[in-house]
């Protein structure tokens, strides 16, 4: 799916939510449930491979079960592996094979501290996708990424200078958390044209507001996730979703 | 494993050889092959996560057939995951109870960019450590790892610097690559007491002699990781493992 569908898909929904299936489950049937109930109110869903992995090769099974699943049931959502992946040209070419062919992701996640080597295999296919990590949500995120360069600049502006010259806004993407909104814009106006998978909504703290306000583009160019806050809802997650669809839609009028 | 033991079996053996199994095979037979000939001249095994997941949940199964066989026929052989993980506090709990609960590998590779919240779950296993990347053998290495923070020092340095205040020399250790011997030296330097796993020997270029004189310490402290150039040796896995071996020996004397 390339960036013009994809806004178009959002703009037309009025929607930019992605549902985080971080759910612990060997089965299938609960995060079917949850993708059931949730598909009307987002545009995208992001399997966290983690989850998956922690049940073994069934966990890895019921992964690719769930792809294939949204894949055919729901084709116009967009589907993205959260892998954070990063290693080196003959071992990525191998994970690009695993989340591109053999599963038929969309895009997948990946970490920038091996540099061009570990995202360059990705982005040989048509029409799939690099999230490439900048900006995370969480606490420890300032042990790194806000390491000053002599320039001045914290290191996660470094890598996002250096990303938009690999590849097109029809490739890569990049990861903004919520959850520092000042340093959102700051990446917002590092990368005017290009989507932001934005985590850090609900659970952790970050507000559809704050990010609507930073981070939207009139074009659109924007996936706010949302995980726990969803698919751990006491109301369940087709309400959850439904409510988050609601804050996010009234940006779109 | 703790690190008295390790160091103890590679001075007993003379040899710090891990044999990096990155081999793209889907049944368990060629791997459990190399295993069998390249062990008497190894002390560790390096699973390849990539190499395994591109077969999909098959793979994944191979993966765990793997571990379970090293394991009972080869107890005293340190078993690494390399994973290049790196995810938040939940997602990370996850991670650890895949490699160290659900396969009982001894360490796994992780990725700093996140910071000490994707580490930290992978501290609360005794005996069970921590491989986090620092200065990579790849070309694009540079892109990142390299560059200066406002003292002047690389990136990689501060990574060292702050992760070793995040656990002992028992629990963590580094990936420091053989292809730039002046600053595979600095990393030494940086962590003078700590394990390095040193890939980057073989294919890529990096020598024996190099990386034994800079990175050995009186009591080891080292891990050479060799890959392709082992599993894909045109004289067979066993006589290349012998050969690094025995170059490796000579620095055990």
């Amino acid at each position: 799916m390339n960036r013009q569908t994809l806004n178009r898909l959002i703009l037309e929904k009025r929607s930019c939510l992605c549902v985080g299936l971080d759910i612990s489950s060997i089965s299938f049937e609960p995060i079917r449930r949850i993708v059931e109930e949730t598909a009307p109110y987002c545009v995208a869903f992001k399997a966290n491979t983690a989850f998956f992995e922690a049940h073994g090769w069934k966990g890895w099974k019921c992964m690719e079960e769930t792809v294939s699943y949204i894949r055919s049931r729901f084709p116009d959502h967009f589907l993205i592996a959260d892998a954070k992946r990063g290693d080196i040209g003959n071992t990525a070419v191998q994970y690009a094979r695993t989340f591109f062919e053999r599963m038929d992701f969309d895009a997948v996640t990946l970490s920038p501290y091996m540099g061009y080597d570990a995202v360059e295999p990705f982005l040989a296919y048509r029409d799939k996708w690099v999230i490439l990590l900048a900006l995370t949500s969480n606490t420890s995120a300032a042990d790194f990424q806000f390491s000053l360069t002599p320039d001045g600049a914290p290191l996660f502006q470094k890598v996002i200078e250096k990303a938009n010259t690999w590849a097109g806004r029809d490739k890569l993407m990049y990861v903004a958390g919520a959850t520092r909104p000042d340093m959102l814009r700051l990446v917002r106006a590092m990368a005017p044209d290009r989507f932001l998978l934005i985590p850090g909504v609900g659970a952790q703290g970050g507000t559809v507001e704050e990010v609507m306000q930073h981070a939207k583009t009139p074009q659109g160019d924007i996936l706010i996730n949302v995980s726990r806050a969803i698919v751990q809802s006491e109301d369940g997650p087709g309400i959850a979703a439904k409510e988050f669809a609601g804050s996010i839609a009234r940006f779109f009028s």
